[in-house]
């Protein structure tokens, strides 16, 4: 009883001093799924002044989110980021951190996150001898990787002039990163490719935090979307997953605790 | 002594059994380094009436290399697939396979071997936050990833009748695949990202040989755009590289002896 409530107060004191702090937070794919409860949860713990960037395509579901945070932390700015990372280039992604930056200097954020959410399954139903289509692979390898490198360069950049500045860098990976699965050769093939990169990232720039995240089997629209498509059994069995809400508080815990090793591949799961 | 002997006996036994048989065998990248080294040395083992599709850009030099060939081993018919792996589409791609097959029937082919080697370092000059051009990165994964996809599935499709004959994917791996290297992001990357896509394939298609070999440091012209390039003192440093000759004489080796797991990523230091 004791030791449990003694722990539990370390973890608030850790919280507390990790996320009370004035903050700039980035998440990709936010309108929805465990972005947006990240965003939620994120909004709750940063300090006033601080400010979060929520991009996705869905105007109308990021709207109903900020004015959500707004409302329940009006000190918190909240900055909407309509735009497809699918198709969009880096002079947009470049024009969103600027905006929410705006009349605040990088320099007066005593930590800046960026959270690299964003992701789509690919097409569950093919096998790799179906994917004979040079436009869907492209595209998927553009929103699923060459997007994040680039808002990942646009964001440190935006950043570097933050030299007291703690820094993190959040990639949401998946098991899919480290093991392959039939049926989910895109879904593999870019969460590995997007751990890599993080692991290059953490070895190039060491003042910067990095965590490959996997959230576990969560349930999102995307993991419908698997159960719905994959032709293998084990796969379509796998029953319900993890609330977003139990994943994100994981992956927040994870970071205020800031022991793992950065570029790290860290599931939810890990003990 | 003897032992050796009976060693070497062995090998070229496997050797024999592997590689003489009416072979399809598609190699990209063929016009320089290890790509065109395997095309050499595949072309003087394989069975007449065997088929040697050779990719690249470079009409030049893939001409001079078909016509050596031709010379060596008239029985060996070698098509030459002029194309830009980074910017061709499927129909190109397709037209080439097919083209290749003619007459023939892909059934009548004892062995069909399609060795995914081309590849391109990317600017070794930048850091992960220089990545800021949104073309630059598209085009990256487009050579070294989509395109391999793509063409991965077309090659497999026109086989897809030959029931009894072998199959043999391999795809030109790294260490980099598996060990992340400051300034090199976008190599290891894709090289990742590769690998785990081949390991997907081996467990979707169980008839289907896989291999990620990783060459080790090759003397190519990639090799010294590296050396010139890189930052990273310990790669500057790295010294005399292999000759193509003896890595792919390893990997041909590794092919006959037909004893990895499929899909494992197998390096050239591997005992």
């Amino acid at each position: 009883g004791e030791l449990v409530h003694l722990l539990k107060a370390d973890q608030l004191q850790e919280a507390t001093d990790y996320w009370n702090k004035k903050t700039f937070a980035l998440v990709t794919g936010a309108s929805r799924g465990i972005g947006r409860t990240l965003a939620e949860k994120i909004a709750k713990q940063i300090a006033p002044e601080s400010v979060l960037l929520l991009i996705s395509r869905d105007e109308k579901s990021l709207g109903s989110l900020k004015q959500a945070i707004e409302t329940d932390r009006p000190a918190v700015r909240v900055y909407v980021g309509v735009t497809d990372l699918s198709t969009c280039d880096e002079s947009a992604l470049n024009g969103l951190v600027s905006s929410a930056l705006a009349g605040d200097s990088a320099e007066s954020f005593a930590h800046a996150l960026c959270i690299h959410n964003v992701g789509s399954l690919g097409d569950a139903t093919k096998r790799c001898s179906d994917l004979t289509q040079t436009t869907s692979c492209v595209d998927y390898f553009r929103l699923n990787v060459a997007s994040v490198v680039v808002l990942n360069a646009i964001f440190l950049r935006h950043f570097a002039s933050g030299k007291q500045q703690r820094k993190t860098v959040v990639n949401m990976s998946s098991l899919c990163a480290v093991e392959p699965f039939a049926s989910l050769s895109l879904y593999c093939t870019g969460k590995a490719a997007r751990d890599m990169f993080f692991k290059v990232l953490a070895k190039e720039e060491p003042e910067v935090r990095v965590l490959n995240y996997a959230p576990g089997p969560v349930e999102t629209s995307m993991r419908s979307q698997l159960l719905d498509q994959s032709w293998i059994d084990e796969i379509k069995s796998g029953g319900l997953g993890l609330t977003t809400t139990v994943t994100c508080d994981r992956l927040m815990a994870l970071l205020a605790r800031d022991s793992y090793a950065s570029g790290a591949h860290v599931d939810y799961y890990d003990s």
